[in-house]
């Protein structure tokens, strides 16, 4: 589609005008939800260290979830819950297994997490169709003996197939923890043999503030990721295993149980917004690929340029005061501190990265808003350079 | 002292109808006290990555400590920011520097953090005196040149000398980061050399329920310390150094805030407990040595048994359903996790770990409850097998 000079004009003096509309604007319960539980805190003086709202917390979420309590447990961030989890089921590197295989095409965090159990992170393409690892390509690789975890990425909350991670952890015996950091009301089924993490922070779906949990059909296994989770004790205080100081507090397990009470009017806001794009996108004619799912709530609304046009379309949104992100950057292996790790060849990382925009969202985004956002990409695409 | 049979009887049926005296009993800020803050949030919507309350937090907090605001980052733990010291001083051990010379008379933290970073602890045994480690004794070590930093430890809140930790520094290289978890209200000077670490967990004085941080005067030390809490980030998303997840939210700098609101009170509660404590033991005439220091808010009350005696007196306070904690078990050296680790010989450790007894200690305190411990303790001082 194009628009006509004037039009183009009027639109130009229009924005000018308007505020800037940010990428992600969070919003959590407000201090009256959270009172209730507050003043629970307030009686119990229990503020850490596995309290009452904690323990809450997991009971309720693990019931929605339809899981039992023993197939969950709660961490102070996603990261903190990676961490733990591959200390669980991986152990420390050792020089025999120095290395962890991830996606290059993944925010930071999952390489952060590799890195603080003491492994290399080795850099994996990722598959074009699922934006995901690909358990055969690990499988195949020349450094597969040198491997001692993988992590696949469940990118941009994406479902991916743990079934198929299952499989790879019998056929090849490298243990495989599942980073599901934003799919929340997409998660993949649960499995006792390979753990997925979930992200709780401010940015995603339903979030406790900063805060993650660890979810697999394999009470021993949850067991070992609460003890790597809190200094290596579990009965006692006697650390008996690898860990880290990852404990979920009171007050963040208050702030998570009240997103709970409220989590079917913020689940239908964010499928609502996703059906918002998808009309806008349809009533211009935008012609880019628009990833926003009306099947759950996702706390991603992507859209994926063609080849070589990302720059007008992130130019154009600039212009208009839209706040734009390549979540996950150009990939890890363009991040400085991961630049140096062994890695394959990244031609998909490398197409995709540049081109996936992440679109503004918020619970409370108006028709107006998303209208702005498509309008400018609208104009990007009717640009003559394309 | 000794009671009379009569006495004893009287005391054991007494205690029967007791309710528990729990070790520690933090009390923070209430509900009412969060309720601005939380308001404050609500309009912000900003939850965690830097928000107001966090950046207001960290200026508060540096001009109560008297210092500018760039000599100080705030942390999600005590174990996050010890972590991220670690790597912003020495970086992740190599081959050629494995080790990280700690002390064997700490809590779990402080291997946890090491090993986060990728170095064994080198366990050390502590001075008679100081209840800390001697330079000197590092300097001295065989071991010395595969040392890649050493983490002393301000035992219990303990003042320790920076000045020795500086000269250390500059002597042999070796990077040192001072944990003084427990110190919030008696810091050692602030040091260009050797950034000191702060715990601001609920059983600290000051609290933000879970929480710490960093303090150095070296402002690029200092980012370099937040940028190892946040991804390797610090302007703009590209990871730049080793890091952790461990940034403070803004749930717990409104806990942090508040405390520091209600600080002068909860400051002379710290000092009016150690107070009733002395009294207490002086009128009873308890023979062991109680440390119990009225200069400063201090989380621990302890109490020094004589050697080979700390069984009896455990016992008495057990039975009077008085809890106890040896806050640092019997040294990381008989920690399952930390057993293999290398050591220096133990003869300090092994002789006080077992009869440092930490005592109840929580701003409510009754002067009833600090009779009825060291009743219990003169008791035990009075058993014939003593």
């Amino acid at each position: 589609m194009k628009l006509s000079g004037k039009t183009a004009e009027r639109d130009r003096q229009r924005r000018d005008a308007r505020p800037l509309l940010p990428v992600n604007r969070p919003r959590l319960p407000d201090a009256a939800a959270l009172l209730p539980y507050l003043r629970r805190i307030d009686e119990s003086r229990h503020y850490t260290n596995f309290g009452p709202l904690e323990s809450e917390f997991r009971l309720r979420l693990a019931g929605h979830l339809g899981m039992g309590p023993e197939c969950l447990t709660l961490a102070a961030s996603g990261t903190a819950g990676l961490t733990a989890t591959l200390l669980a089921v991986a152990g420390r590197a050792t020089p025999q297994k120095p290395l962890c295989a991830i996606p290059s095409y993944t925010f930071v965090a999952t390489a952060v997490a590799a890195a603080a159990c003491g492994y290399t992170p080795f850099l994996v393409d990722v598959d074009r169709e699922s934006w995901a690892l690909d358990p055969r390509v690990i499988a195949a690789l020349p450094e597969r003996d040198k491997i001692g975890a993988v992590i696949p990425v469940a990118p941009y909350g994406k479902l991916c197939s743990v079934r198929s991670w299952e499989q790879f952890r019998i056929e090849t015996n490298i243990p495989a923890v599942i980073d599901a950091a934003a799919s929340f009301d997409a998660l993949p089924e649960i499995s006792a043999e390979v753990p997925i993490v979930v992200s709780l922070h401010a940015t995603k779906t339903l979030s406790s503030g900063e805060g993650g949990f660890i979810m697999a059909e394999n009470p021993p296994l949850i067991d070992r990721c609460l003890r790597a989770l809190n200094f290596g004790f579990f009965d006692g205080r006697n650390s008996v295993g690898p860990s880290i100081n990852g404990k979920l507090s009171e007050y963040h397990a208050a702030v998570g149980l009240a997103d709970l009470d409220g989590w079917a009017q913020k689940r239908s806001s964010f499928i609502g917004l996703a059906n918002l794009y998808r009309q806008e996108a349809s009533h211009l004619g935008v012609s880019g690929l628009l990833h926003a799912t009306e099947s759950h709530a996702n706390p991603y609304v992507l859209y994926e340029t063609l080849p070589g046009t990302a720059g007008v379309v992130l130019r154009e949104l600039r212009e208009d005061g839209i706040d734009t992100r390549l979540w996950y950057g150009g990939g890890l292996h363009r991040q400085t501190e991961f630049s140096t790790c062994p890695r394959t060849a990244m031609a998909v990382t490398d197409d995709l990265a540049p081109r996936v925009i992440g679109l503004p969202v918020a619970v409370d985004i108006t028709a107006g808003d998303v209208a702005r956002v498509l309008s400018a990409i609208a104009r990007a695409e009717a640009c003559p350079k394309l």
